[in-house]
C-alpha cells in the first residue's frame, strides 16, 4: 500500500539531498504507509528505504514489511510484564535500527512540530554529531493530491456519510433532541459498516444561539426549526464530509429562500473548481456572491481538502494562493447563520479533474 | 478547579528545587488545571504559579486565569487569516510569557516524552543557557490519589456506565450482531449524558476465536453464546471501567459454572484490597486462586487504576511493588476465556478507603 506515496516521498527528499529523515508526525506516518495505525509511530527514512517502527499489535504492519524498499520494526505494547511506555520502546527502537544505518551523518531530518525531545536524544545518540533539519510540513502538499487508493477509501466514506444523512433527515422531528437525531446517525452507520466509525461535526437546531458549528447537545426541535447536520465518517484513516440542512415540518417562507440561495451559491462554487485555479480567488469570489445576493457572509471557509484529516490543503480562505490540481478532493459548503432562528448550510465534496471537478458525495440536500 | 492538585504539585517540585517547569503531556495539564481541553495545551510552572497556554475556545480556561496563582494565555485556534497551527502559536505565546519570568535561570523541568523539540527550542531562546531536567511521570504518583472534585465525575460516569449495562444486557439476543448491541448501548448513554460521550471497550460474541479483549464487528450472537461487554464512559476527562458477561439465552451448564467462579475470584480479589497492601501480591494471590480452582490463569492485569486515562496507578500486575493508598481508584477483573467457545470476565472499580475498598461501579453483573 501507499508505494506512490513513498516514490514521491523518494523523489522529493533525493532532490533537497536528504539522505536520512524521521517521520513522527502521525499523519505522514499513516500516509507513508497507508496503515491506519494508532499512535504512537515513527518511519525512518534512509535513502529511498522506509523502516516502520509501530505497535506489535498490528498484523497490516507485517504486510507492510513485505513490501519494496520497507522493513517492520514491531515495539512492545501491552504487558503486564512491564510498564507500557511507548515512547521508551520507541526510543529503544530507533537506536537499534541506527545501528544497520551506516555512512550516513551530519544531516536528519526531522518534524519537529511532533518528534519528542526523548526521541530527538535517542536519535542524535544514534547519529552523533548529527544536525536537525526541518522536513516540517513537506508531507503536506503531496497528500493534497490523492491517489486511487485513497479515493477508494474516501468513496467508501461517502458511501457511508449518505446512510447517516438518510437517517438523520428521518430522525429530524418535532421533539426530538440534536443527540436523538445524532444517536440514530450513529447507529445506522455503524450498523451499516459493521464496526465503530470515528464520526463528527455538527448536528445543531437552527434555534440554537450559536447555530453555526457545534455538537448535538440536548436542545429539542421546535416548530419551524431548520437543523444543520454537517456528517464526517472517517474509513481507514480518511475523512469525508457532508452538510445537509432538514426541517422540522414544512419549512418557512424565508427558510425556502435562504435554502435555494445556498444552492445557487454551492452550484456556482463548484462551477469555479478547476486545475490552476486559486483557493484565495475561489473564496473570495463566493464570499462576493453571498454579498451580492444580499446575505451575510459566513466567516468560515468556502472550503477545504480532505484526507488523513478532516481540515487540510488546499484550504478555501481569504490567505490561501495555492491553485487547485488534478486529485484534490475539496469541501465546498457556502451557509447562512441567523444566530438564534435558523441556519442553513449546504456542503459537497468534489475530485478535482483535468478540465473541473467530480462531485464524489451523494446526500440529499434538497428542500423536502 | 483541581487547587489541591496544584498544591501537591508545588510542594514536590518546592523539595526538589524545581523552579521553573513546563508541562506538555496532555494529561498533566489536563490534571493541573481540571479543565477537560482538547490538545495541544500546556502548563508553565513557576515558583508556585501556573500559566496555561490553550486555545482561546474554551470558556472554562478564563475561569482558570482567575483562580489564585494562575493565569490563562490564549492561542488563536481556528481561523480563516492564517495557517491553523497551534504547535506555532505556542511557541509564540511560550516565547512571550517567559519575559514576564524573571531570575530563573539554570534548569528548566520537562516532560520529555510528550515535548515536543519545536517548543523545547522555543523554551531554550526564552531561557538561554538553560538545560532541562526531566520531570516524566512525576506527577502519576500524585494523580493515582483522587480528590472529591475527581471522584464526583467519575462517579457520574459509573451512572451511566450502569446505564449502558442495562441497554446492553437488553440487546443480548439471538441474531444480532456485537455491533447492534454496541449501538444499543452507546445510545442509551448519550440519550441519558445529552451529548456525545467518549466511550470504550470490549463488546464480543463468547464463540469469537479472540474472545478476550476487542471492538465491536459485525459477529452474530448464535445459541449458548456469552457475550462480554466491557464498557467505559469518559465524563469531563476521567474514566471509568466495568464488565459484566450477558447469554444468548439461558447460560449452560458450564457457563453457569464458570459464571460463579469468577464471582468467587472477584470477591476474593475485593477482600485483598486495603491501604498498604502491594499490588503485584494481590496479583499473584487472585491468579493462585483462579489456578487453585482449576482454571486457565488469565493473560492480563488483575486490575489497575483509572482516572484521566483508562488504565494507569495502580497497575495489579506481577513486577508492580506499588502498594495501594486512600484515595485509589482501582478496578478488579478477574476472567475465564475459552477461545472459540466462551468467555466470562467480570470487572467493578473500587475506591480504596482508610480500612478496606467501596464498591463504586454498580452494573448488575449477576447470571440471568
Amino acid at each position: 500500500m501507499h508505494e506512490q506515496q513513498r516514490q514521491r516521498t523518494t523523489r522529493m527528499l533525493d532532490e533537497a539531498g536528504v539522505e536520512l529523515a524521521l517521520f513522527s508526525d502521525f499523519d505522514s506516518v499513516r500516509w507513508l504507509t497507508g496503515l491506519n495505525l494508532s499512535p504512537p509511530a515513527l518511519v525512518l527514512f534512509e535513502r529511498g528505504n522506509f523502516t516502520l517502527l509501530a505497535d506489535e499489535g498490528y498484523g497490516e504492519a507485517s504486510i507492510f514489511g513485505d513490501e519494496t524498499g520497507c522493513s517492520y520494526v514491531p515495539i512492545v505494547g501491552y504487558t503486564i510484564q512491564q510498564p507500557i511506555d511507548a515512547p521508551a520502546r520507541l526510543a529503544e527502537a530507533l537506536s537499534e535500527v541506527a545501528v544497520g544505518v551506516n555512512g550516513l551523518s551530519g544531516q536528519v531530518g526531522v518534524e519537529e512540530k511532533s518528534l519528542t525531545l526523548g526521541l530527538w536524544q535517542a536519535l542524535r545518540d544514534a547519529f552523533p554529531g548529527s544536525e536537525h533539519r526541518s522536513l516540517e510540513g513537506w508531507l503536506l502538499p503531496l497528500r493534497a493530491v490523492k491517489t486511487e487508493e485513497e479515493l477508494a477509501r474516501i468513496r467508501e466514506g461517502f458511501r457511508l456519510t449518505t446512510i447517516g444523512h438518510e437517517a438523520g433527515r428521518n430522525a429530524v422531528r418535532l421533539g426530538q433532541r440534536e443527540i436523538d437525531v445524532w444517536t440514530e446517525v450513529q447507529t445506522a452507520v455503524e450498523r451499516e459498516a459493521g464496526k465503530w466509525m470515528q464520526m463528527g461535526n455538527d448536528c445543531i437546531v437552527g434555534h440554537r444561539p450559536g447555530n453555526m458549528s457545534a455538537a448535538p447537545l440536548d436542545f429539542e426541535i421546535i416548530a419551524n426549526d431548520s437543523f444543520i447536520l454537517d456528517l464526517s465518517v472517517v474509513v481507514d484513516g480518511y475523512w469525508t464530509d457532508s452538510c445537509a440542512t432538514y426541517y422540522a415540518d414544512q419549512p418557512t417562507a424565508r427558510q425556502i429562500e435562504l435554502h435555494k440561495f445556498v444552492e445557487e451559491a454551492l452550484a456556482y462554487a463548484v462551477s469555479l473548481i478547476r486545475p490552476g485555479e486559486t483557493a484565495k480567488e475561489v473564496d473570495e469570489k463566493v464570499r462576493s456572491f453571498m454579498a451580492a445576493g444580499g446575505y451575510e457572509v459566513y466567516p468560515h471557509h468556502t472550503g477545504h481538502g480532505i484526507g488523513l484529516t478532516g481540515h487540510e490543503a488546499p484550504r478555501i480562505v481569504p490567505y490561501n494562493q495555492e491553485q487547485f490540481q488534478e486529485g484534490n478532493v475539496i469541501m465546498l459548503e457556502p451557509g447562512i447563520y441567523i444566530p438564534g432562528v435558523t441556519a442553513i448550510r449546504l456542503e459537497d465534496a468534489f475530485l478535482v479533474t483535468a478540465d473541473g471537478a467530480e462531485q464524489i458525495s451523494h446526500h440529499d440536500k434538497r428542500l423536502p
